[in-house]
This record gives C-alpha cells, structure tokens and sequence, in this order.
C-alpha cells in the first residue's frame, strides 16, 4: 500500500481525493499497488466532508510520518508550499505538484532536493492541465532535438478569444461573460495580462533547453488590447488571433514569449478553441506533433497529479530523469527575433506604408483605416519603422 | 555504455542508426549513459556504408553477446522477428520494435516472457510512427478508466481520402499519383483495406482494456468503395471521410472497428490531414484529448524507436509496468452497435425512405439519386432496412 497526504483540499486536492476513489481499480492497477490517502492538510473546516476524518492542521504530523511516501501538494503559491515541499523532499517523500508559480519559480532545486533524497519531484499537472505533455517531454521525446514549442497554455484567454472571433464580440463583454460563468476569475489578470500562461512557457522552455529559463525573464503580452475590430481582418486573412507561449531556438540563442499571434486556419493551433488548451511542439526527427486537451480544471488538473501519484509509486526509492539543470539560461532579445506583422493604420498613410514597407497589399474592412502584413523583419526594425507611422491603430504578430 | 544491435537495416533500421548518430548528445543526456550501435543484423550486403563493419550475418554472435543491452527490431514480419526476439528477451535483453504485425500477434506472449527476465519489451514506433502514443496511454493516463481510442492511424489512406476531399478526385486517381509518388505500396491493400490500422487499433485497445484484443476479430472495412460523390454529400453536411478505427466501450461490452465514417468538422480529428495521424481518446476524468503527429515515415519511426532504447537504459534490470494480459478479450458484436449513417439511394425512393426512417431532410448534389442522414440505431437494424431499399447506392457510418 502506497500512502498519500494531500496538502490544501481547495479545487485540485478534493479532485485528487476524488479521482483516486472513483478510478481505484484502474489506479491501483497501473501503480501496482493499492493508493491510499492517509491525510489531507488544510486549516479550514470541512464538517460534512466524508474524509473529515483524514483531515489534519498540522505538517508536522505528515512530515514526520514514516508511512507517508507522497505528498501531493496542491495549495497553490510560493509559501507555505516551497518551504513543505522542500521538507517533504528531505525526508524522502515525493512531491506531485500542480502550482506552476512555484514550479516556475523554484523547480531545479526542488528537483536537485530530490534526486539527493533517491525520490520524486513531479509537475504534469503544472501545464496544460490533464494533457499529458512534462512526461511526453521527458520521456517520450528523448530522441529529438527540440527547437520550438508553442502552446494555447490558458483556457480563459483561450475561451475569450474563440468568443470574440465567433460572436464579433468586444474584449470587455466577453471577460463580463466569462466571469458570469466562472470561466474567468474576478481578477483577471493572471489569465488576460499572459502572466499563467508566462510561468507555463517557462517551464516547458526549461525541459526543452535543459537549464533554467526565468519567467520574469519571459517577454509577455496580454490580450487586453484585441478588439473585435481585429478579429475581421484576421477572417479576411483566413486567420484567428490566439495567444501563444513560445519558445524556439534561433540563431541568435532561444526566444521565448506570450504574445496574441495572427494564426492560420491550416495551422494544428487553429482549431484549438474555447477551454481546450494544445501544445505543438516541432523537433528534427519527428517534425510536428501536438498534444491537445483540457488545460484547467478540477478533475483533468487533478487526474495528471494522480498520473504523478502512480509515477512514484512505481519508482519508489528511484528518481525519474528529469533534465532541468539550476543554471539560468540567457534568452535572446525578443527584439532581435523576426516575424511578420500585420498593421492597422489610418486612411491617408497609404504613401507611407508604401515608402516604409515596400508595396503591401490594403486590406479594408472598417471605415477610415486599413490594414497590411509586412514581410518579416526583427522586432526591433519593425518598431523603427512603425514610430514613423503617425497613425498606427495596432500591430499583431504573426505565427508563420 | 549502453550496447545496441539492429535488427533489419531497412528503412527504420538505418533510421534508428541515423537518429543516434545524429542526436547523440541529447540522446545521452536523456538516458543517462552512452547509446552506441555495436551490431547490425542483415543479411543483405552494405559494401559503402559508414556502418559496414558493424554489419553482421549470424544473429547467434548477438544473441550470445553479454555486452548487448538493447536490440532494436526493426525487421517486420512474424518470422525470424518472432524467434530473436523471443530468444532476445529470455536472454534478458530488452527489446524495441517498430513491427506492429508481430505485437499485434503476440505482443502479452513477449510482455510476459520480457517480466520474468527482468528486461522490457516496449513498441512505441508500432502505432502512429513518431506519435507518442503508447508511453502516454502506459505512463500517463493511469488515473483515468478510458472509454474509447479513436484514431487515424494509416497515413496513406488518410492522404488518399484528404486529397479526394480537397481535388475532387476518384479514390483510383489518387491511389495511382500516391502511389508515384511513393506514398502507397504497389500492392496497397494493407492500407486501403484497412488492414495496417486494424493491428495498431489491436494493440491501443488491448492498452485500453489490459487485456489482449485480437486484431483477427476486428471488423475491418476500407476506403476502396469511397468515391468522389461521397465527399460532395459530406462538403454539403460539413463533414468529411476519414478511416477512423475506433475501439469503445458500450453497455454490450467493446466494441472495435476500422472503417470509413464522416465526420463534422467540429471534431478534432476533422483537421488532421495528409499523412498525419492522430489518436483521440476520451477517458472518464480528463475528457477529451488528442496526440498529432507524423504517423509514418523513416526518422519519425526510428525517432520512436530511440526513446524505447532511451527507456530501456533507464530501466536496465526492472520490467516497466505494461498491463496487456494475455487472456483474450471478447468483443461485443459490431451488429450490435448503435449509430447514426449516411445513405444514397436512387430518386424515386423517397416514399420507402420515409417509411423506413421517418421524415428526413432530403440531400440533393447528383442527378438521379439523393442523400440522407439516419436517426441513431444499431448496424443490424440499419441493416435490416436497407435490405427493403432496392436501389441503395451506397452508405456511410457517421461519428458522433
């Protein structure tokens, strides 16, 4: 028999709790031994629970409990959850984790913990939800050199935007409606501003570099400024406006950022909509591949973080490789890095446009502007070029 | 070190050699150990290749080698595959093939005698080429009872039917140019009748349920009757043909098929295109998800095949946990499933039509005959109504 704590019983732990007791059988057999939860930590009260009984206030009690071989640590934020995790680790237990901030933030030294304590520090359900995407990356891509990953990695701009492009809705009446149905969260800045799906990226970069990568070293771009405006020029482009999480490896070293992206209808990305989130990742033997689900949650979250369970209940007393070194990765400048963009500008620029981007073709869908997409250039001589254009309404980056 | 022998330098044989080469240090590194290439098995002669002097006749001088850790199977066929890789496993070293007859056939046979000599047997490459797809449904999916595996599967049918789709075409048309242009075999029946996807749905099912699915005992139809008027029909209900196979579990147990089905262009394997694959599963807590990639092909088959080595080396005297017991599993009768079809008949029968499936929205693309879509009933009773249509051209399952 394994036993589990589950540290916090909010959304993602009382799935855990859920998962394991509805899918028993299959979880047992896969794990090859029966999973049990031994305790839940939260501090509030839960009366009427039907596991009141396992619920605990104390850490000390876990961590100090021989019994004890995984801690599922579900509480969200950097602390108390980095200093528990940490504790865990030291004395041997394994931590399944769904808190990307502190994945983001801390993961190479949790790892490092755990491998010197012969255990397991795992994050499936960290990103992407229920897709299984760290164990593909760490265990099934293990031939190939990976040079770009791209995800649709949050579900509320994911839905947002899918909504603005079916309806021809405003940004701000499709967040109202999103928040009405708890799609989005009263304070949405963590979802619309780019910031989840920025700790995501981060740390798929680092399994696909190797080292490091920073997420505050992440450029990041909300959604907040896609207008329905936008949405009709990307339909007269046979295009969707998605915010990606990209990291790829140029020639100038890897560029990672969240940006909204123009993408293209024959593009795998494209028919990723509503609350679906996808990864698409392009490595030198396989080519392309992806990997598409359900990215939030209770159930899905909480189905990868038992998938983590079983993980280290199979390679109890052995750590699983998990190459994500604690040496901080220099990403190149975003602005060195070349796409193409598509501009909005106001009538009467035509001359302008012309002079500064060479002849584009007009694109007209609303009165008294036009719209264009450049050839590929840097960032950095985009922006020259368009301080020059005294009228520039917007500029959305395009995914080839 | 880890000491590799290739069995077949064919295609994905001199592809595994390939990758290794060429991903030498992201291979390491992820296995935790040097993989290097100490025997290849041929019988043909290889007088200018870089790796000539590795090549070797007499599989004895492998199989009697105490340095060989891993071999790679990449011959095909049952026979020899079956024996070295029999005799392979009881001499406790691993075994990674990319043949899907032979684990189709007797992949638990070579699962158990692969457990009880502490050495693994592991098939990636067999279904969906460079997809990985068997390690997330072993490794990742554990938390989750799955109730139905949906794939394309065979990336010459799926170009065949995407480019009839997109030109127009007869199926003879586009199977003659596939095959110029080398994307089907001159003898393509193990494409387009099904065949090659009926074992890679053999074995994801025996995944799914751990028991074995024996592929002889899956109804098995091909694209061959697929016509040009086909997809007109679908264009006009906004769907398309694709070779789906399928394997679900229904209140009459499992059922498993591999056959042509529209399908809306809602759902996500509605995309998938040209030589791509993709498996689509939905399981009980995660819902909906889909793995994409390159389903064939030399160095997205090889690449499949490296990370079962890569795992192997990770796993040198441990069995990986696999459940696919070798006690047959009896699948209800295709009859007896439910669904809804797609049928052309002969203008005039509208009367018939009405009797037999009630008010139907009448589809009218070619002169002489019209199209309709069938409430949800099961095959036998569709069956029993078409009898009574005299003039039946033609009908089509539909997925859901």
């Amino acid at each position: 028999m394994i036993q589990v704590a589950v540290f916090g019983y909010g959304t993602v732990g009382s799935g855990v709790v859920e998962v394991i007791e509805k899918n028993k059988n299959e979880i047992g057999k896969k794990a090859g031994d029966e999973i049990r939860i031994k305790y839940i930590l939260d501090l509030k009260e839960f009366p009427d629970d039907p596991y009141k009984d396992k619920i605990v206030k104390d850490v000390e009690l876990i961590l100090n409990d021989p019994e004890v071989d995984i801690i599922c640590e579900t509480m969200g934020g950097l602390e108390p959850a980095y200093t528990f995790s940490k504790r865990a680790l030291m004395s041997g237990k394994s931590v399944c984790t769904s808190n990307k901030e502190l994945v983001a933030a801390h993961g190479p030294k949790l790892l490092k913990i755990a491998k010197d304590n012969k255990c397991n520090y795992l994050f499936e359900a960290s990103v992407g939800g229920g897709i299984p995407i760290i164990r593909p990356l760490n265990y099934s891509l293990t031939a190939e050199r990976i040079q770009a990953v791209t995800g649709i990695l949050n579900g509320t701009t994911n839905y947002i935007l899918t909504k603005m492009d079916k309806d021809g809705a405003g940004f701000e009446e499709v967040l109202r409606e999103a928040q009405e149905k708890g799609y989005a969260e009263r304070n949405p800045a963590a979802d619309v501003e780019g910031y989840d799906a920025c700790r995501k990226i981060a740390i798929l970069s680092s399994l696909m570099i190797g080292k490091n990568v920073k997420y505050e070293e992440i450029y990041t771009e909300g959604i907040t400024k896609i207008t329905a405006e936008d949405f009709k020029y990307a339909a007269l482009l046979g295009k969707s406006i998605k915010l990606l999480a990209q990291s790829r490896e140029t020639d100038k070293g890897y560029v990672a950022m969240v940006a909204p992206f123009m993408i293209d209808k024959e593009h795998p990305l494209y028919s990723v909509t509503g609350v679906y989130n996808a990864i698409f990742i392009q490595s030198n033997m396989l080519g392309n591949s992806m990997y598409y689900g359900r990215g939030a949650g209770k159930l899905p979250t909480a189905s990868a973080v038992v998938s983590d369970i079983v993980d280290c209940a199979r390679h109890i007393g052995k750590t699983i490789t998990c190459i994500w070194e604690q040496e901080d990765v220099k990403l190149a400048d975003v602005k060195e890095s070349s796409r193409r963009f598509f501009v909005r500008v106001g009538e009467g620029s035509e001359e302008t446009v012309k002079e500064l981007f060479g002849n584009r073709e007009f694109l007209r869908v609303i009165e008294g502007e036009f719209g264009f997409v450049t050839d590929e250039m840097t960032e950095k001589e985009f922006e020259r070029k368009a301080e020059a254009l005294s009228d520039l309404i917007t500029r959305i980056r395009m995914e080839a």
